[in-house]
């Protein structure tokens, strides 16, 4: 509540069009909805565009459909990611037009008013084919967030010319996702290249001193392509979220 | 060189408008200056924007030096950071209007065709004082990159009430960076605030378990506000080189 | 055994009221009972107001319900964590009354002479659904030792308005316990908001960098907030018994 | 602002008593002073019975005898800790009557009005001789919170019976901090003897394996002794606030 | 594509032998392969010898057949590595004369053309029992790759006679790969012996403080036998790879 | 082979009595036989008084029995540590007369000439009951070996006095064993009563910041108790081969 | 004191041939000498068989000299290890027949009844010159504590052979400390020859991933000779301790 | 020795040619010489071509002169690696001819039978200038065992054109060493151009979660470029070693 509102509000207390009770709701009231388990952030969606995204890890079937059917209740649809398979099963049989992406473990009810498309084409690039989840995740995230998605698969920098015959793809990007396990290379690569935002995942994919993701984690951070940021591994949604903040400026 | 470069250049070659010797030239001049000790990448002014940026860390005041006259030589001008008290002084004796930041250990000579200016203001935000060193040199480089640059100092979370006072300033950036040791919470409270990019930087301040800002690296990386991306511990400049990315979008 | 104590018994030695036999059994008997896998502390309710808890990781079934055995013989209830599912089901066929918490894996036994209620009221804030386990296993320790408890659910910092809505309940709280997993942000701003002591329990909740743990772990060590301390990732009951410790002074 | 103090003064308005804009100040003005590098939380002493405490890490001496002198403007005196050497000659320079602890690097202005006594003594244990430092920082910020403080030194558990021997005055404190490096192992032990609170501090003494203190951060987060509950490294600060919150309680 | 082989082309562009369309493809042409899920780098076999290797981990059996099936239409055969045992029948029955290599889950088809064989044997050396598995990947690698393969097991260093007893087969040896878990000693004694290159390759063989191999990679890493070079734990395959590399010199 | 030795065979040669051929065979022979997947060594007994220890983590059924096979046809029995289920099953119907122990994971078959018994008696202390399989372990280890073996459990440091209790017994012993998890602050207190040889066990006991016995670990590599020596988490095996080195000296 | 000594004490009170003040002075007694900074163990010696050993890290010379006297007071003489050189200084001025180590950076004066000398050599073996100081510091606890003290240096594995024509002198050795940076390799060839024990020291020799000794502490911990225990990283001391133990048994 | 030797030995022996005195001390003599404090491996030239190289770090000037003079007598020069600034003076002193190179931190006297010259070029690559001093090591390390060096400098993968416009001088090379900070990903692109063996060296350049070079040692780990070997971080004297042997294959 800005300022400005709190005057306007306080005048006209003064000059009683408003009474002091109703006031002191409007100064006070929770912007939220409480479950047993859960409180629902519903301002989310006037506060950031969109309405709180439902994290399925570590909540159970049952609280993940009842979360989903309050804020659908709110907003027409919603997003869900990191369903475990009963939770991506429950949410189909309660909602019929949802969309479940079993690859990359999302389900997506599209909102009564979707938002507004981005400016530009939000490009996910990936550099082996074990990556293709956690771009899944971001490419879902990305359009019920209103953004135009293309796709770069398995253009990792052992056999650099791959990615080199596709720079005209990548110059047409307005962000640029880029999802790279094992050394976490292509980021630095790709950040040279274009001038554009490029946001790094790392995946947990590869063994031993990949440490589950954090070799390419590391790598990303010390990226000697000045202007590459990193989210978590594994976070395609995360990614997406900043990539569609960007797209929206 | 896009696909259409080198169609034209192949039929002017084809109608003896252009020598083969002239396009075999154009096909595989280089594009950087080799020095005993650098390769200077020319280039990545017309790729990116800006000349390549002389990183002072592990260079001696000679190096630096000579690197920044092959710069400013093509450009006009350059920017420097992580310099040592050598390197700087011996840039500012080297080059009489040269900017030394000493706080952000930063030298800066404008190029003589500046960057367009962003289309917002960046908003650079500190969760302490002695984070202010970081916030120094990511301000010279927003600078530098041709971005308006705003303050907002030592509004850490453990008192609140400093930050939320400040929220019209928040609302009002296109672009946010936000710089924290310690328990790194401060992108997390932020990030839910606004609906625009925030950027985290990691800083170094703190003892014991911070571990040289692994700690608030490992938070950010967790932010519970989706959409932050986070760079480097203490990498002022990466983060404003990304913010720059996004403000010119 | 005090100074005094033992003063005591040796003048009643040196005028025969106690046989020097007796002083010796009462100078070094041995206040616990052994198993064959277990030495059970019986002294310990003595010393410090609650009976050993049983503490199921690690242990069969059969091992628990007979430590349980030997402790309800001696104080006539106990209190079990960290149950698997067929330690629960043995306790609860053993012992009728026992009350089973299936969410925090406890089982409880209240004692023939309950421990006497505390100070204050003792809050659970959660930041996250996924923290509910940690905060129920939380939630019966604290019962089971004597102290009132109220709940704060899901109140993460990225949607800051959630928790500064609920002020007025936080004020009114002796002691506060905070669980969060992730970036663990938000014991920072509680214990920026209030005078009491504030115990913060990072979960393990996440995944990536969260590292099982170890990011809010670290976040948590290092708070802005002077005054918060830190128990063992996932640890609900020793942050309930040192709350409690605290609710009883 | 609780909402009974938001209710009466919407009535006030209402009824004319008070003004719209004395109502709009008193609802949003700044609780804060802002210095060029620093943002100071005034409303500290109020919201907690103390004015926020210096930190002396990462700032120039001129910066904190600047704080200090707003902070003293207002409050009648002041705390400072992690103080380098420049910084206390500054302060003692500047303010006559400042108390000065080499040893915990701190800096003591009582202040106007000081915070009032706690109901028991708050015991500062230490385990070796080198873990002083960190035992003198606690206690100068136990003191200057209000706190009567007794100590006792270098009773690490190889020479168990010189802990043993002095077990009353274990028993006869209100809070325990309990300071040790190396194998952290005397937390477990002073906290399996009493019932009152355990704060637990591991330090940077040491070498090798104990990897600046981690050993015994990591043996205290995983006490045995159910109830204890640890700080950062080395912050015989945070410890006494800990411990002073719980004796004000 | 060298520097003489665009003189040429562009020469006959100029003398009209060749047409600037066709010129155009020579120039930019894609040398892969793209399927939904992955992009084939067909142009491998002629960089380096051998065609793209498949890595099974984090495929589908569908898409490790697909991919193979590319492969082997191209080159006459292929070699896949790290396959579950789903991928392995899948193999196995769409190609009825693959060799299947259940310790080292491999799955081999020649090539029409296999590779040429190199100078000397490649010996492949392992400490203990449980590091076989790996020994199998090297070996299979290695002999589809062109190579003479040796092999000695069970050799550690607590019982240094039976690597001594053995020294002849190692000083005959053109490369060695020298496999181990927990301490990671042998390839420090071994290199120490010998005057051949030297590869060592780390288990997750052990428990505890090996840290899923972490203590033998470190151990590699710090040889004090000069010239030793390591692979990530667990890379039998790499490690071949790199031996074939030198053998082939 | 001892100088000594040497020096009599080259003068039985020389004079001879033995001829060059069989003093040939004699300085080189192979102590060890060799199967498929290991090399096993014979001599083991003859030089460190016991025959190889089979560990059975890695390997497979049938290896287990094939190398108990040979070990028991030279030296009549044989132990093997670190069984799987079947491994242990396999054991038991090839061998008759082998001693399981479920616990433990351990298969004994008495060797036909057992070693000596050693000087005095090796104590096994646990902290906990979760400690239990790794004193099992150690205990049949240490039997196997001729050790005279005692036990105490459960009397961790939480309940120092159940640990002072049992003073005399820890005295009476030549080696102690101390195996502990969590805080692994029991080699700490024992070490400093006691003034025979102390080897501590850390145990991945425990959860969260446990790491896995890190905590435990650290702990006990950085003992205050000068003399006290460490081996690998979980390690009683080894423990025992240490304390039967010592008890044997 | 024992059980028997307080039937005697008892007993005697009871026939009045001790009073029970002097009985209660005797079973209440502090066994130890307190200093403001400093809790000294006079009853060391009895129970471990030597005093108090001065650990000089993170003390100042003053504070060592002082703990200095009250030992020699009582016994003599004394043992300071990690002494800073003006520590050194300070001993070598205030007792005029002590003996300074430099490299090994300690300070003996003899006691006045030495302990006996234990049962057979006490060997030290080093694998490189940089690891002379560990060897130091252990040499010069092992004499005073009565150990005959050999040394073995700069065998490490890689040149083997070294270390096998030097096997005479390890067999002859009662107990073997060995000292070993980088692969820590080692101990796990010296543990597989010889049946005696054998103590690991790491040392922080090295650079990069030796990470300050990391590497060879978790490769020694991984020795694949059983037997082998493990001190602190470049606790010399800690391991002249533990073998002297042995070497008294 | 060869078991053809002992056999000729002894034949020598049985027919009186040789007495058993002198073949006592040819099958046991020790092909070192032993320094107070080092023990030299002079049997290492024959060994492996090139005699013990002197590792400067934790030596003084004096025994890093000391060993020198030892080998020089033997072989007529040496090399010494990081050495310290009065170390090399001191050599410099002692040995005229030797040559210093400071950046690399080497002194290099050639032997008077130098090495053969290797079949092929070895090739420096560095991706950044910081990378020169470990290239120096390794430059100097390479010349001096025998091998014609070349070098490319600053060639990092953000500016990937300055690299692929160097491709013919990488296809000419025998064996490529590439040296990397930061991210590391410089090999992963050169391995995946060229065919013959790629040694990455990390390097300590950058900060934050740099941390000493763990970022590009875990990223070069785990390179999607197969055939990659690592050696320890800044260790350019190792991978000029390890080339060395490829490259005298």
């Amino acid at each position: 509540m800005t300022r400005e509102r709190v005057r306007n509000l306080l005048t006209q207390v003064a000059d009683g069009t408003v009474s002091p009770d109703h006031a002191l709701d409007d100064l006070t009231r929770e912007p939220f909805e409480t479950l047993d388990f859960a409180t629902i952030d519903h301002q989310r969606a006037l506060r950031q565009g969109y309405p709180e995204v439902i994290f399925g890890e570590g909540k159970t079937a049952e609280q993940v459909v009842a979360i989903a059917e309050r804020i659908a209740e709110r907003h027409g649809g919603f997003l869900a990611t990191r369903l475990k398979e009963d939770a991506s099963a429950a949410l189909a049989k309660r909602f019929h037009e949802v969309e479940i992406n079993t690859l990359g473990r999302t389900a997506h009810l599209p909102t009564t008013s979707p938002p507004p498309v981005g400016r530009g084409t939000l490009m996910i690039v990936t550099a082996g084919t074990s990556d293709l989840p956690v771009a899944e995740e971001a490419a879902v995230t990305a359009g019920a967030l209103g953004n135009r998605v293309a796709r770069l698969t398995d253009v990792g920098v052992a056999g650099i010319h791959r990615l080199l015959a596709r720079k005209d793809e990548l110059f047409s990007a307005a962000v640029i996702i880029v999802i790279a396990g094992m050394d976490g290379a292509l980021p630095s690569v790709i950040g040279g290249l274009v001038r554009v935002p490029v946001i790094a995942v790392p995946t947990s994919v590869g063994y031993g001193a990949a440490f589950g993701g954090l070799a390419p984690l590391l790598a990303m951070l010390n990226s000697c392509a000045a202007g590459v940021t990193v989210v978590n591994i594994d976070n395609g949604f995360g990614a997406a979220m900043a990539a569609s903040r960007i797209n929206h400026g």
